[in-house]
């Protein structure tokens, strides 16, 4: 039987997110903080209820969050990780999706898996937001989702907050010259950058939706994304939302996590310190190119090498190899940003180790 | 701002599905195992790398479930719970959905949020399928999943072998009547049941999937689920599963209940000879009729009152209310089945509790 007949035509072209584990002795690959957590060894949490179904509504969870980031948990969803959100998002209300590219890649799997169309739009070669093009395609295109990633994986950067509010101005539903959109501000990244975060201003948009996630700061192993946004939608997301969809070990370590906040900002304080470090070593090495980052880890061009039969790709496709013998896993870009590497900041330890064989083998 | 009118429209009638907590002395509503996990207690299992990524691909857990089954692990899937993958299943093949009624409402809910067709089949009066009207439906309206909750919920009861059979059959690829469907035998219940598993019959028919679950054994904090199927639809449904879709902690203390059978059997065996005596102490009880169980729970009707301006819903309502009252939470299957209530086993002194208060209420 030939199941693929009875796939349906959007899925059919899809390929799996390759997510395999590769070994290595220095992993600098997932952009995962390198610190494993706090108070998390003990026996702090109990798991003597684990033959109850988990709360349906995270409400510890959800309080301690909102207390953090002084709004009401009616503004709160959590999910099974960031991923589960965006799934959700896309369900609820559908495409056009609108994001830049290069960007976080579940934004356009997760859409063609919906069978929701996707509107690309190249980022600027500073990798800002290509406002007029996007503006543009609002007009056009009228999607029903904007994703801006910000910080922005993989290129660290933070978009212009100019640009952002622009865009959530042009697709406010009070606005005569188009048609409205939700904006979703991904700030997986942003505990690590020097940029504000958007959450103060929901209350100027209500288009407005905010993603973030426990993965980067130090608990990628318990999936716990969150998205805020007003209660009325978050009411519609209520709806497609699976009752139970987040275990209660990670609610409860989620929550012994949070508790714990002094911790946490230490080792993000921690990542920032070690992020300038590794990139001001990294800018003296001849042939690769870093890009400064608002992000937990650093972008960085290979230049092709001159006078040789060879090129930029082929060159970093060669390093990502050879410091990957060397037991360095990094993320090879390839596909996504083609000549580019990504390197995660790790510990003072490991990103020591990096630098070391990168500049042997460049 | 009206966020509704960017809501897809398929979305916009739905409701969110209601799994409130409700506080209670005796919780019996929820189909979950009485027994507290087992080995869980301890510090058996490691927490010490949450700030990475989990394993993406479940390997160990699926290794173990593998040798359990006697199947390969490329005949698994493993999600957050069977709910995921119930909307793993309808978004990669879409509709029309076919599941008889009543039964597990998440076939319904999922196929809503998802915008796909839905054909409700009623069981027939002994509560199993009716066979002439799916294989009708079948042919006219040629469904892509067909869900068959086996022992059912919540009416309890196995499906007859025959008429699954049957339905796999009309709907397999080599038969030339009818158009091809899957057919997803959810097994949920189905350690509590004394029919056979169809997992061996997955090399008869190539259109079967099987659903299983750790929520009903023990272990529903976890939110584990799983599906069974030939690597080629495992194939289609692992390019619309997100990657990390199960928690380190999950996985780690799933495979520690799976190492440790013995005790989870004992557990299945004691609530199967509590069923029985649950069973026969409600059969004495004058004005309800229990149904005869293969699940961890009974279903049973609350008769109308003779000679009173009256009748069997508002008599099951009242009843649950006041069996509520004395802490006692069972699940009223109003609008579901109407005038029918659910009570999931228990321990010994739960049953007790509930028998004594049954007596007493009605």
């Amino acid at each position: 039987m030939d199941i693929k007949k009875l796939v349906k035509p959007n899925i059919r072209s899809l390929r799996a997110y390759q997510a395999k584990e590769i070994p290595c002795r220095v992993k600098l690959d997932a952009n995962e903080s390198p610190y494993p957590p706090f108070a998390v060894h003990s026996s702090q949490f109990t798991v003597k209820k684990l033959n109850r179904y988990p709360d349906p509504e995270a409400k510890l969870l959800k309080q301690l969050l909102a207390r953090g980031l002084k709004v009401k948990p009616e503004n709160i969803l959590a999910g099974n990780g960031s991923d589960e959100l965006i799934y959700y998002l896309i369900t609820a209300f559908g495409g056009p999706v609108l994001y830049p590219t290069p960007t976080f890649s579940m934004y356009g799997i997760i859409s063609q898996t919906l069978g929701e169309k996707k509107i690309e739009i190249p980022l600027d070669k500073s990798f800002d937001l290509n406002e007029k093009e996007i503006l543009n395609k609002i007009k056009n295109k009228k999607p029903k989702l904007i994703f801006l990633s910000s910080p922005n994986n993989p290129t660290g950067n933070s978009f212009l907050t100019s640009k952002i509010k622009k865009i959530l101005e042009i697709t406010s539903p009070v606005t005569r010259y188009s048609s409205p959109s939700l904006v979703v501000v991904d700030e997986a990244y942003q505990a690590f950058s020097s940029k504000k975060s958007f959450v103060p201003l929901l209350n100027i948009y209500k288009n407005l939706i905010i993603l973030k996630t426990l993965s980067k700061i130090g608990l990628a192993g318990l999936r716990v994304g969150f998205m805020i946004a007003s209660p009325e939608i978050i009411k519609e997301i209520n709806k497609v939302r699976l009752p139970f969809n987040l275990n209660s070990l990670s609610q409860e370590i989620a929550v012994t996590a949070l508790k714990n906040k002094r911790l946490l900002k230490s080792y993000i304080k921690q990542t920032i310190s070690e992020r300038k470090r590794l990139l001001n070593e990294m800018k003296k090495i001849k042939d690769i190119k870093p890009f400064t980052s608002d992000a937990n880890f650093i972008l960085f061009k290979v230049n092709p090498v001159r006078n040789k039969v060879s090129n930029g790709v082929k060159n970093a496709d060669t390093l990502y190899k050879k410091l990957l013998k060397q037991g360095v896993l990094i993320r090879n870009m390839r596909g996504v940003i083609d000549g580019f590497l990504r390197v995660t900041v790790g510990t003072p330890g490991e990103n020591m180790i990096f630098l070391k064989n990168l500049k042997k083998l460049v």
